[in-house]
């Protein structure tokens, strides 16, 4: 969906403290470094005894400048590819799916629920990326802005 | 995106007169024979001297029944494949695209246009699509639905 696009493409965003379709290839690699899966193991070995470490909706904007959007994507689909590996390497059951645990502002919630998070929180980019996207497109697509749920914002 | 998934996240859609991810594929399709590049074609022919055919939203819900996603994947990436060299050979200069035509409802459009919301008009269906697969998930990520709008609602 990004690979190979104008730089104008995947560096703008929607404004001031909002982020580009850069900033959140960066979000998703740390969501694979320290969220997902971390979480899942302090579930499995903790139970609710232990809150998950709080996660950082900003660390992407701490890592090293001078990266290129194909050398994050390249990270980001190693690390996916090694989590799911991880994830089916743990052979979980039903039982181990309602195993629960803390989460340091939400309170008690099972492995299940993250796991559907994890995927929930990509479709939620994926539309993100699209309507950043998208912006760029608000005028040159002229009159159609009225049939373009995206562009024309009546779109929830 | 959607290869692979179970047959419930694929036909399930947002309510009634709301379309599945199959329905989205379906309509896609019949943008790929009717819409973009013959429209592309009436500009470079007729200019504004004939407006286009007006295209049918609903053409998907009147193909036949019984093929299943996979097959209509398939043939949206041929077709697509095949508009996107058609596009290619055109060798279409900047004074090309800026060749005006008309369009039933909206009027004169420019050719640069039609190609920009060809764009743009994936990317409203892709954002319909990430939204039909989570509201699949909707229960299924519990607390976590105070922080994903995609699911929360509070995404524009």
């Amino acid at each position: 969906m990004l690979r190979g696009l104008p730089d104008g493409w995947i560096s703008s965003n929607e404004g001031v403290e909002t982020w580009s379709p850069f900033d959140v290839i960066g979000h998703l690699i740390h969501g694979e470094q320290t969220d997902w899966m971390p979480r899942a193991r302090i579930i499995l070995e903790y139970g609710e005894t232990r809150a998950f470490d709080k996660f950082d909706r900003f660390a992407q904007f701490a890592a090293p400048n001078g990266r290129t959007l194909a050398s994050l994507l390249d990270e980001f689909a190693l690390l996916r590819q090694r989590n799911l590996e991880d994830l089916t390497a743990l052979g979980l059951t039903a039982r181990d799916l309602d195993r629960r645990g803390t989460h340091p502002e939400l309170g008690v919630v099972t492995l299940r629920q993250l796991l559907a998070t994890w995927t929930a929180h990509d479709l939620d980019h994926i539309v993100q990326i699209s309507r950043v996207l998208s912006t760029q497109y608000a005028d040159e697509v002229g009159p159609w802005r009225a049939y373009l749920r995206i562009i024309s914002g009546t779109q929830g």
